[in-house]
């Protein structure tokens, strides 16, 4: 391929991009085939010669896109959002154009002054102290990975680092019980253990408990472990609960454990002043994830950590190998040391593109729509008989079941309600009109609509709570 | 931003984009800038309102491009390459449009079926047994972690991800002197510490000695450790040296160790039969990562990893939250439990692009090409009177130094040599005309010369070799 027949074919995607953006309405929000149906259509052996672009392009068209679920669908209510936006997409042709890797200051300047930069903007616009530096991670697990690692090197004088766990005795997590598999997986990746993972109880609220976070970590002192790091949780995956961070952060000043603080989804919504008693207690904290590629409108990938003690961090992570030295030394920062992976993307111009484009007041103005529509929503749902909620709604996300009125409707029983209410959301689902995702709440099975798509509109949450009611009904009477 | 500016504004910058490629051996390759340039240039509050992308545009292209080291330039020697080309940014312009997110199956059958497919055509194309599966990850240090942790759980019967380090003993992890910092980074990470990282000795060309890796894990064992994992490297990031697989492979199977292949930017040579020589006794690894990335023209992130035994990566990465659930369960792939991370992005594409347009004998003529230009450049290292080189050529990647003839010469000494070189290498930088980076072999300072950009031709070769020879004669001469 040519550059000018790249430009020609680039210029014939960006019709295509533009006419699927502006008619992705008209798609199953939810991918409808069965498993197996997009390999079977995929040769098993790569092609020996190059194929010409119009042949690849009519593959993807006819053979992937059917099977692609549309995350960027206005009626995508399920899991958390990822989200693109026109902006954001218009940076990632640059970003792929440039092919930058920046894991040094000297592998591309700009990559790394512009991170400096944004992360300053992103700090100050969710109201986090100055003190603070930030990074960009590709995920919240990443996120979160890290701060328990740089935890487990603080606490251990940075022994582990250096010995591995032999001597260092058993070093203990908490987190509430409703807190994000990730937070698991990264204990278990880090060397502490699952075992060593205490799930703190939550209140009716699904809020950590401070007086059982206390007793815990008092239990495991009592038991000669270590106590090292509590996750607090501003916005959980279940239920967007958020734990009483200030509580929390004396607690954990106290005992001398560090702090992360998950806000993966809920950190965009602080760019509202009025979210901000969310996280009231965020300066006594060591570390903040969020996802601009959440609720911010910046493609996947695209994660904000935030660290107080920045030497910190770099002492867990830094690697000085010969091949990577440069001149400009420790006078700038080396990304490279803030994480895991040694290459990486140009992700700030994503972000600069999406904060310039819509601007803070932009921004606010979205999510502050996005939160005026989950209220709306649950007025909705309080008003229908036949619904209830199982969770309060400080966010975007509402926690639901189709429970009839009567003892003796269908479903009554706890148990034909779980069954009933995935019947009903499987059923939603097939039509393709909306996307919904469950959780469980004290195992109790709950369709979760989270409003937070980049488009979503007020008629396309209308709509989605339409066919959830219609749905429910038709269900409930067997038709 | 609507969805028809969007349109106009994605056309403007086709043009810029393909302009930008079409002229970009006119830009410096390493950006000329100092540190604090670019930084002092953003303002340091984000924008209240939205701003015209035409104005965003302004500012990208006379703020940050200026500060862009330009991996794409035909004249990029450095690191290793991190390359693109034309089908693979067509690639990430369509992922960035469709925003998937293919944790599960569900939240996109086709990203997954396409990773499954396009992992097994690249299983074939570098002749990894039929036994292997693939998934992929960001980056090379992400692939090495996952089979460190995977290595680490299958030789304790799972039990540190359960009960941590406390109970587990000491396990020891082998890798040549020469291996890469990412291989430090993750036994740091993975919990085992840096002290139970064995660096095996090297030989004569910078290839670990057996009998030095059974002699160590022999003392480890007599001395109460746990010989767990040992990687092996084909093309060392130093000077591309080879590890003796097969060799290696037996004492490891003896003494039931993991097997880990980093082949980071060698697994693209093994598109050619001819090469494979280089990874004799692949059959009996257990994991393989190599970077589609730097060397088969696909853009960052793609890293390819496969694994023998993937019950055990699955064991050791698997998270089942109910709010992951679906209802398609185990009998599809979900490759959220195939490594580190929750969320993906839709790599495969790129990668189905990339080889579907070269075609596999595409792949292979440009190999081939890169090959035959590095040797053909060591021939006129060999007969320069006043260079040497200090590695063998297995790959693509020269490693050199100027030493003028006779005693009197300046920098007839080691550490005057080693200055001397570091001034030629960042005069020849300076130029902006080609990018070199250096390393150090038995401490003598080593400028890296490495041919593998996309758009590499003889004639960029030819002038990045003049270029240094000048420079260098001009250095000695004091001009």
């Amino acid at each position: 391929m040519s550059v000018e027949e790249f430009r020609s074919a680039a210029h014939e995607l960006v019709d295509w991009m533009a006419d699927f953006l502006s008619t992705i309405e008209e798609r199953p929000v939810r991918a409808q085939v069965e498993p197996g149906e997009v390999i079977a259509r995929l040769p098993d052996a790569p092609p020996v010669e190059g194929e010409a672009f119009a042949a690849i392009m009519e593959d993807f068209r006819e053979i992937l896109v059917p099977g692609i679920t549309h995350w960027q669908h206005p009626s995508f209510f399920a899991y958390f959002p990822a989200n693109s936006s026109y902006p954001s997409i218009l940076a990632e042709m640059l970003m792929a154009t440039l092919g930058v890797q920046g894991m040094s200051w000297q592998t591309s300047p700009s990559a790394t002054e512009l991170e400096q930069q944004v992360m300053r903007w992103l700090r100050d616009m969710i109201g986090l102290p100055a003190s603070f530096e930030g990074v960009i991670q590709d995920t919240a697990s990443t996120g979160t990975l890290v701060a328990l690692i740089t935890a487990r090197e603080r606490a251990t004088g940075y022994r582990i680092n250096e010995e591995g766990f032999a001597r260092a005795g058993r070093l203990t997590v908490y987190a509430s019980s409703q807190t994000h598999s990730s937070i698991e997986k990264g204990v278990k990746i880090a060397g502490y253990g699952r075992e060593n993972l205490r799930l703190v109880d939550v209140d009716g609220n699904y809020a950590m408990r401070p007086e059982a976070l206390r007793a815990a970590i008092l239990a495991d002192r009592e038991a000669g472990c270590v106590p090292t790091c509590v996750v607090v949780t501003i916005g959980t995956t279940g239920s967007t609960a958020v734990d009483p961070l200030k509580e929390i952060v004396e607690i954990a000043r106290e005992f001398g454990l560090w702090v992360h603080v998950d806000a993966a989804l809920a950190g965009t919504a602080m760019v509202l002043p009025e979210m901000r008693r969310l996280q009231e207690g965020i300066e006594g904290i060591d570390s903040y994830v969020f996802n601009p590629h959440k609720w911010m409108f910046t493609n996947f990938d695209c994660t904000a950590y935030f660290v107080r003690d920045r030497d910190a961090l770099l002492r867990a992570f830094e690697i000085h190998p010969e091949y990577l030295r440069t001149k400009e030394g420790d006078r700038v920062n080396n990304y490279r040391d803030w994480g895991i992976q040694l290459g990486r993307r140009f992700r700030s111009l994503k972000l600069w593109f999406v904060i310039r484009s819509y601007g803070v007041a932009g921004l606010q103005r979205v999510i502050r729509e996005h939160l005026a529509l989950a209220q709306w929503l649950r007025e909705q749902v309080e008003a229908a008989p036949d619904f209830e909620l199982l969770a309060p709604v400080p966010l975007n996300t509402l926690c639901l079941r189709y429970r009839p009125a009567g003892g003796t409707a269908p479903g009554s029983g706890e148990e034909e309600l779980n069954a009933l209410n995935a019947e009903i959301m499987e059923r939603a689902n097939a039509t393709g009109r909306a996307y919904f995702t469950h959780t469980k709440l004290d195992g109790r099975y709950v369709i979760r609509f989270v409003i937070g798509q980049t488009y979503t509109e007020r008629r396309h949450v209308e709509a989605g709570w339409k066919l959830l009611v219609e749905t429910a009904r038709g269900t409930a009477r067997g038709t």
